[in-house]
């Protein structure tokens, strides 16, 4: 029997400001990519979403970022890479507080907005990345794009990598994401969305933006749950995937 | 034999900005009481402190406080409770990262500057201090003044307490610090620092600003590195101590 | 004809994050107070509301607030004097840029959240905030509640004070405003929030939760936006106004 | 008779930390850069730094960074212009205010580390720069490098521009400056870079690293006042101008 895990991004929230849904989140995703403080998410929260995990069985992962609340962590910075390193580390440990206090570990690492986007293709960084997670625990699964310098550079280095894939991103030929600043590079409709969603679970395939069926192998796929109706589809996702036979679950 | 602790605050930089000579302080103290990144302490720092503090066999502390790098924790903070017990755990963990990839763990918690102040007194920071303190670990001792409301609930919550005195301020005769705002709580003159120092580790008196010999218990002498001269003064109180037959260990 | 000013809290967002309508009560309100970035408000957010409210001839005041994005400024804190002022400056002067490139001018300063409530009482901060509107514009109209410390300082010092009232809270017969931690503080029921607002500003006067008429003199009423339906009220309370015939306007 | 600005850094501190000897720095220099929030500077010492450039005519210049304290605006970040352009005009306006209370105006804008290296190439970012300028002041100079986007930009949109040399850096036959990451690119001694100086000065000439003498056109020199030494270079730079009849003075 086929089984995927469904990953989402929470606790995305600062003091006053709210951004996920993480309780209804938690009901429908079986990976908990938390904020740790850099890009979003103060300590009430992380302890909060980290309790809500742990009670629901979700995975709680680092989701760790660019020193950048102002702009969210989507904003690429030439951190050196003793500093990435170090704030890789630092981000793990503050969550895993909560997380053991909440009868339950951190239990992998994704990088966030602009780092995830930056350690795909720049070697410097990726392996900062890789060092922060050695540093945190040289056993920690980290999760990422295929193909990125992120995996392959924590493959080396002996941690387990975890691949993912995009029901609502658009895929070039050879298998990587169309650039956000293209013309169709998200898919914006539900239904499609979701017929994605389980071409990718059951069968490690996606039609690509020129129409071509390609092979895009991942064992997470992600969810997003910052927009109107996100977890709506999230839901929807979850429910096809279950009613077609794929088992919903955590990585191992 | 008599022994005593030494403790002093460490890596109280951040980014670009230096305060304390760590390295030299490091091979004075038993204890490293780590700015843990709210009021100072960058991950580069802590990561650096911890692993020359290992390297010493020098106890790493988490000296955890409010959330202030522009005021550098030295002002005082309506934080709600369970903010600060969550603000607390972060910090904590944050550092815990780093001690245990030097091979070490953190030994303790003391809170830092407005947040050690308002602690003596506030029964609700206090509480909330340990709340903190026991979500990261249930068996991690606190250091702090005796008398204060913290040690007392820490006490309570079954934490070990370690108590603490300062050769460096003045005392009343009830054997509480005199505030800083009056004139002579601080006493400049460095011999009679080291003199002091030795009355409290190895008699557990001090006299009192009035003249009055009064009792002070503690397992610990707080000395600082902040200021010129700074570590020399700290050398040379450990110097005397030793020369006066008091051995220099860590509490246990 | 008697007229009254609406003022209310407008781009109190931060990077990613959104709270205020800011777009729908600047057609309501005729005062908006900008969060200058210490508790709220980014440089583009800034921009934008000053060229929303220069568009709309309603008036821009400078919302300052203690250093404290985490806690959204509503946790006090025993800032120094010396710092609280400059601290007051910096934010008047950083919202004047983007005053001005609308065509318009930072017209008051009002204290936000903690900083506040706490000036209504604290001769020392109350006397920093006048400090740094004193630093930025000698001439610069104060907000706040009257019989503060704040307006009372202000009026000594030569700025134009302007009072202000709220149809949402509850009173004591001293005219007071029953402080949030008791029952019964806020009035949550509408229709009563838009009478209230009538009494305020054709009579000035309102009754007070233990049922006694009060007069409370105010120039303006303050109008809140950061919960669901609150714009609708807002719009309500100043259509009922201009019904019974009061002038909405900025204060002169 | 020839003249010449001379500028360096000031108020590069943050809260408790120091790392300018601003008062010294300016008896030396003409124009101060003056660090307005977002690398270093908090309100007390933006204050500070301005009543002291006031009262020795010294002429104060914004100096605007990344938002990015932790890494002391070093690190280059992929801000979007319109956040870019927002934030230069909140540093101007905020230290705007300290200017004016002191009885002196922000007389120019410089940018800072990582944002300075950047728009010597990066158009968009130095197009944003010039509009955070505008959104402030239409008339504001910019301090920046020969051949640099940023003044290319500036002069085009109607902003004065003001060029400056580096004594202690070695230039390329191409006049561009060699980067830091070369061995070389830094000249250390003292005697090399009080003679550079005077050749900047007088012949706008200067030895380039391969030997050849270039010419390299400068209105101000830069500089340095964060390394032990620096401030008393900076004053034999200055003894010897004068000695040599230069004048030294703010530019026009």
């Amino acid at each position: 029997m086929t089984s995927i895990d469904l990953n989402a991004d929470l606790g995305e929230g600062f003091g006053r400001w709210r951004l996920t849904d993480d309780e209804r989140l938690l009901s429908v995703v079986t990976s908990a990519n938390v904020a740790c403080g850099f890009h979003a998410g103060d300590a009430v929260t992380m302890r909060r979403v980290c309790e809500l995990a742990a009670e629901r069985a979700v995975r709680i992962g680092a989701q760790v970022s660019y020193r950048d609340l102002a702009g969210f962590g989507r904003r690429a910075m030439d951190v050196p890479p003793a500093e990435l390193a170090a704030e890789v580390a630092y981000q793990i440990g503050a969550l895993e507080v909560f997380a053991r206090a909440a009868g339950a570990r951190v239990a992998y690492v994704k990088p966030h907005g602009a780092l995830y986007n930056r350690v795909v293709h720049d070697e410097e960084q990726a392996a900062a990345v890789v060092d922060g997670v050695l540093l945190a625990d040289a056993a920690l699964p980290v999760l990422g794009l295929p193909g990125s310098r992120l995996l392959e550079l924590a493959g080396k280095a002996g941690l387990p990598v975890v691949t993912e894939a995009f029901a609502d991103r658009a895929y070039t030929d050879a298998g990587t994401l169309v650039p956000r600043t293209l013309e169709g590079a998200v898919v914006t409709d539900p239904d499609a969305v979701v017929e994605r969603s389980l071409g990718l679970a059951r069968s490690g395939e996606v039609v690509s933006r020129s129409g071509t069926r390609i092979e895009v192998r991942a064992r997470s796929l992600c969810l997003h749950g910052d927009t109107p109706g996100a977890v709506e589809l999230a839901r929807r996702v979850r429910e096809r995937l279950e009613a077609s036979g794929v088992r919903v679950e955590a990585f191992a």
